[in-house]
Formats: structure tokens, sequence, C-alpha cells
């Protein structure tokens, strides 16, 4: 058993994440923003990418006092678990995901991360080895399914999510398009990694719901099974 | 002065042109195919990048018989002029672009190409001398408005499309979606290059409609000058 994976990333117009050099710029707009804050509201675990963290060093909270207020009414932690796919222990002690906002971090670690790296993560996060050299997710997945959480959203980056798709472990993948092209073959997208060679193997989407949004477009694909 | 400009391509939802192996694969349906092809018909030319050409080697022809007649009542050739990109001169001399259907073709080279190479091509197509190593897009346009071409369709592949992006010289561009995930760092986008790495770069978009359409999404773009 595992969760539900639902990923969600803005792209631009021609399927960046950003740009060649990584550094985060804004695709999408407030409509946007709060639909995604809602959907974290929803998740019991956020899920991202050393790479994302690296680059962007985001927190992963919930942002509105609402939502958060309606999270603890219902029993819940203010905050959703907070998870970084960490296979060479690179996390940043500082890490704002590590700090801000209250509740439960886990990183994922690989075999090939030494107990001094683990030990200097250990006192902020929860950590989960699986696998030898690359974070094994689908055996992480059971994990956090065992430890209770049953609807996870992951936010990127392109490497975590082509590895949740070549694994088939994604259920939901809503994209918000933006209007502008970033371009540049070495800027991420939105499925990096070695990519799929063969039609049979690519995952097939059901588009479930398309709506413009902001300046752009919200598509809303279910995977088939 | 140059032609209006409107880019036409599919993409996976995670924004790929093509597997890293850069092998075609079937991205849009039925419905699609016939909508391309009006597009097609309507316009004076049909630009390709010579990547596109030694990938797929497309003869870039209409397809529909009608819209072939329709063109011929009205006056214009059958098909579009057909245009390949080709800054070193590496077009075969029995690509199928050269060969199948009626109908004029421009190879666009720079000076870097040496008198053999053009006297190989020069029995098939018009060249177009424009640029020193890269082909100056700006100056090629300037030269097709003059012999007549007012709608240029690109076709793609993602460097030529960066080129014209880059330049400044894109009206239009619509994508159809497909419904599924290709993946790959390496794999073609719809717009390589070299990239824009600042936000106030990035060309705009206007989203002029978005449809479901075969078992994907149709988007349409207009770039704001």
């Amino acid at each position: 058993m595992r969760p539900h994976v639902l990923i969600n990333v803005a792209i631009s117009a021609d399927g960046k994440l950003s740009t060649r050099e990584r550094r985060q710029v804004k695709i999408s707009g407030r409509t946007d923003f709060e639909r995604v804050d809602h959907l974290k509201a929803s998740c019991d675990a956020v899920m991202v990418g050393i790479g994302t963290v690296l680059a962007d060093d985001p927190s992963l909270t919930v942002k509105s006092a609402d939502l958060i207020a309606e999270r603890v009414r219902s029993g819940k932690p203010e905050h959703p678990v907070r998870i970084v796919i960490d296979s060479r222990g690179r996390l940043p002690p500082d890490a704002k995901i590590l700090h801000k906002g209250l509740g439960k971090r886990i990183v994922a670690v690989t075999e090939s991360v030494s107990p001094d790296r683990i030990s200097v993560l250990s006192p902020y996060a929860d950590i989960i080895l699986a696998g030898s050299r690359q974070v094994d997710l689908e055996i992480l997945l059971e994990r956090l399914y065992e430890a209770g959480i049953r609807r996870l959203m992951v936010e990127g980056g392109g490497t975590l999510i082509w590895g949740l798709f070549s694994a088939g472990l994604v259920d939901e993948i809503s994209t918000f398009v933006g209007n502008m092209i970033i371009g540049g073959k070495d800027a991420p997208t939105l499925a990096d990694g070695e990519g799929f060679v063969t039609e049979n193997h690519f995952p097939r989407l059901y588009l479930d719901s398309v709506t413009p949004l902001d300046e752009g477009v919200m598509i809303h694909w279910k995977v088939i099974k």
C-alpha cells in the first residue's frame, strides 16, 4: 500500500520549471497561489527533491491562517509533513523547510550517506533510509503509508517527478501553464531524468479538466492505470 | 517587413517534442491532424529546422485533396513553399521535403557552407544565404517577405523555435498538449537553445483560446509585443 500521489507544478508555455540557472521565477498568479495553498492544506504530506530545496529553499508551509485553523480544528497538525528526497544527504541543516512552521519533517536518504551527515540532520527530521544509491521511491512510499500518510502532494523538481513516473507511482498531475516562454535545452522541465524511449512505456493520462486561470491555463490530468 | 509567424507544435504533457533519441512519436490525434492540415493550407510557407528534417524526414505537404484543390482554385500553388533552416548545409539531397509534392523549396544556409554543398542542393531548392555561422533569421524573414511570403507556419524543432523567440520574431503559437509523459532532461522541448535567464527577457503571451481536443488540450497563445 502507498499514499495517493498528486503532483502539482507550474510550468512555462514551453514546459520549463525555471531557467537553466535553476533560478525560481514567477510563473503563476494570485488565484493559482490560493489554489495550491488549498491543495496543500488538503494533504497529509508535501514532498520535494533536494535540487528544488537547494535552488529555492522553500518552507512548504500552508500560507493561509484560515486553512491552518481549519486543519487544527479537524485534529490535524498545522502543516502537512514535509518530506525531502535527498539520496546523497546534501540538505543543509539551516534549510527553511527544517525550521519554518510547526510539524514533522522527513528526510529520505540512501545507504551511501555517512552516519555523520545523518546525525547533522536527525535533530530536525525523521530520517528514512531507502535504497543504496538513489532513494527507492516505492519502498519510501510504503513506509510513508505505514506512518499514516494517505494523501501526498509532490511539488517537484523534474528529477523527482521523473522518478515517480518511471516507477509508476503517480495518480494525478496538475500543471499550471504560464503565459511565458523560458526556453533552454538545459532548463529543468516537468519530467527530466533519463526519459522514456518507447510509446508503450509512456504514462498515459486522462484529461480531467482544463480551465483558464490567472493569465494561463490549469490542466488537471489523472494517470491511467 | 517580415511575414506573420505562427508556430504550431504538439508536445507531451511535460513539454517534450519527442524522446531523447529524437524519435518521432504520436502525440496528437485525428482532429488535431486535420486542424494542422487546415492551418498549413492557409499559409504561404512552412518552415522547419534541419534537426527535424534529419530526425523525421517530413514532406510538409498539405494532405487533404480538398484543401489542395481549394488552394489551386484561389490561384495558389498546391503546397506552401517549404523552407529548411540548415546553417551548416547538412540537408540530404534525397530528403522527402525536396521531392514529395509540387512547389517551391527554400534552403537557408550560412556563408560557412561550401559551394559544393550548395550545388548539391540547388537543383531542388532556392538557396538563401543569411548569416556567417548561424542562419540570421531576421534577415531571412525579410527576404521571405520580399519573395511574397506573408503568412509563415513553423513546425519546429525546439532549436529553431528558440531562435525565433530570442530574435522577437513570433506572432502566435499553437500547442497541442498530448495526454502522455515522455520525460528526459535531454529530450527536445518546445524551446531549446540557450534559454532566457531573466524574467524581463521572457516573451510574454496572451491566452487566446484553450480547448479540449482529441485526448489532449489545444492552447493558442498570441505573443504580446
